[in-house]
């Protein structure tokens, strides 16, 4: 689905106006998320963003695909040493100040940057494009509505497939070609540096609670000690909660939820623990609204957790696994702001996604949670976009 | 698998050869590739290796599971700012010249270093390490061994479930859910700077042929403009060549194989390419001696393509979408070195593993073509490592 020619001039205007308030003459953007973002092609481009006047993307490879994709004007790169020259010939400056995306470019490709640029002052314009990609338009709601429409009927083909003695690697193995056929794009785009990520954490019982690198309150154990996350090859067992934590991604539009299956009962405190999750996150779904910050939302629902239940030692995490959030934004990328964090400073506003995310880790046991992907709109709380049941899931 | 002891420390001393030679006196290291090679383990670590001593593994997420699974000892890392604290504990000094690895380090992260170590000079400590890792132990050989059987399993369940009327992706997920059944690690780690990758490509008919953003021959159409490599969501149809170009990866270790199947026979020319693409690839295989120049290697091949064939303009990808290389390293990441490619200078040395790939590629009809992985040993000629029949595979 090509991005329309209205939706790329809105993206535009936005991230002109964020260029002129910090005083940055002219942008020059690489990373695949915010490329895709601001032309509308994901081949291998780099894009240059003046301060006014149109874009200049440039196309590495593949040239005729990224022209057939992208809405505006594609010129042929042959060499990053030629990007001055389009600028000129585009009858732009060669900007005094210009932003890079400092927070994901390698310094040894930004000492080719200042090569080709010598008189050019480099600052970090990752702030502009992360605080601009948080705030979805119309257009972007309508993709992640897709996305979270798929990812439902995945959970749906969960119900069928699921059955005893299977294992977890199985399970996800199921899930992930179930997701494909029905249009899921591969790869889950991450802006943060080595970050890795393969389907989600579909993990059940104590495998569930054991912790690993990656920043999250469950990622599952992994198949071995060089891939120590996600699902692992151990047997789903009865009576286990079974954490189906999934990326969905269609037309790169990124839908995050986790649902919690099982094959037989869970305990009586499981379901209990389930049941405080559902009001943990109607709780931090009231609480996205616009105006506030991401920081003492963050507070609010640590707060809660302690005076109203029994479990704050096993929420988003236990001991010193603990992760400092109960939210994160989704969109093009996995790790979009705003994030409901320790010391967030962003304001909430409306179109921003966050995927909300309460789970109580119990060692040894397992994990009940739920997340699902909502839009920020007014006072009344966010909107869910995920479209899944959020009951338990009993299969006898 | 825990990475030994033995294995380690062979590895550790290797690499304060090297550093002593370049004159770096401590390299401080976190892409995880080369992390998990030094350390052991794939958590969150950082690894400091002074250019004699022991190394210093800083765990920051997951530590307790660092701990268990690096043969060294491990610290727990409080934040960066503690890394100087530990170099010092150990009795090491903090060094005049530190290497860092420039090739992937975000900027902002190098900056980060600097303060830390204000009075260090920095330098890029990649060709060191990217240098040894091409050349695999007798250990990691092994490793790459049980992926290459785990492939050729994958490929006997590709003939199984492989039927007319299947989507590209439809088999993709089968396929990749098979390898993950039986121990692959999901995640296919690559060095390069925003570099994606899901599975391989499982393309067919004239979306074989289609280029994109990939730095490959054969890349596949992808299933939208957001996700433009690797399968798409087209039916395969009887009589056209289906190309499974998978990555397996076991243990971290990864190998990379393309074979050509379908369903009803295929053309006679198409049948005729096939046989050039073996009689290439055992070219290349041959040509791949201890104490040759990649390059060289590159052009001798290019050359015997010329003379020897009538498909020249095909090879290797079609008109300004070729690719300059008709082999890569694969080991922990699918990028390493070296490369068989235009102007390449690494020299061959036993122990160098490559995944070698003779593809032709015919716009609007397919792609024929083949690809192992194989290891330097000899005058001889390299070794392959993959196991699987490299016959076509028609389906009736």
């Amino acid at each position: 689905m090509k991005v329309p020619m209205i939706e790329l001039e809105g993206r535009l205007l936005i991230f002109q106006d964020l260029l002129q308030k910090s005083r940055i003459e002219g942008a020059l953007l690489v990373q695949r998320a915010d490329t895709l973002y601001y032309s509308g092609t994901a081949q291998n481009v780099h894009v240059y963003i003046p301060a006014s006047g149109k874009p200049i993307v440039m196309a590495y490879r593949d040239f005729l695909r990224a022209k057939s994709e992208s809405s505006w004007e594609v010129v042929q790169l042959q060499g990053m040493s030629k990007i001055p020259k389009y600028i000129k010939e585009a009858g732009l400056p060669i900007p005094e100040i210009m932003g890079l995306e400092l927070d994901v470019l390698p310094v040894n490709q930004f000492e080719r940057y200042r090569k080709i640029f010598p008189d050019v002052k480099f600052v970090d314009v990752s702030p502009e494009v992360r605080l601009q990609r948080a705030v979805k338009s119309k257009w972007e709601l309508a993709r992640l509505e897709e996305s979270a429409q798929i990812h439902t009927l995945v959970l749906e083909f969960a119900k069928e497939v699921l059955h005893e003695g299977m294992t977890e690697v199985e399970l996800e193995g199921l899930l992930a070609g179930k997701a494909r056929s029905l249009g899921h794009g591969g790869h889950v785009r991450m802006r943060g540096f080595d970050s890795e990520f393969h389907v989600g954490a579909i993990t059940s019982g104590a495998r569930a609670a054991v912790s690993s690198c990656f920043d999250g309150a469950v990622t599952g154990q992994g198949v071995s000690i060089a891939h120590p996350t996600g699902a692992s090859m151990a047997q789903i067992k009865l009576g286990e909660p079974i954490v189906v934590d999934m990326v969905t991604v269609v037309h790169g539009y990124q839908v995050d939820q986790t649902r919690i299956l099982s094959l037989g009962s869970l305990s009586k405190e499981l379901r209990e623990v389930y049941e405080v999750a559902k009001q943990v996150e109607e709780k931090i779904r009231r609480a996205l609204v616009p105006g506030r910050v991401a920081g003492e939302v963050y507070e609010e629902i640590l707060t809660w957790v302690r005076e109203n239940t029994p479990y704050e030692e096993n929420f988003m995490g236990y001991g010193s696994s603990r992760v400092r959030f109960v939210g994160h934004g989704v969109g093009l990328d996995l790790d979009e702001l705003p994030t409901i964090s320790k010391g967030a400073k962003e304001v909430l506003k409306p179109g921003m996604v966050v995927a909300i995310e309460p789970k109580f880790v119990f060692p040894g046991f397992g994990v009940v949670g739920i997340e699902d992907t909502v839009v920020i709109v007014d006072e009344e709380g966010a909107k869910y976009i995920s479209s899944s049941s959020r009951e338990l899931s009993i299969q006898s």
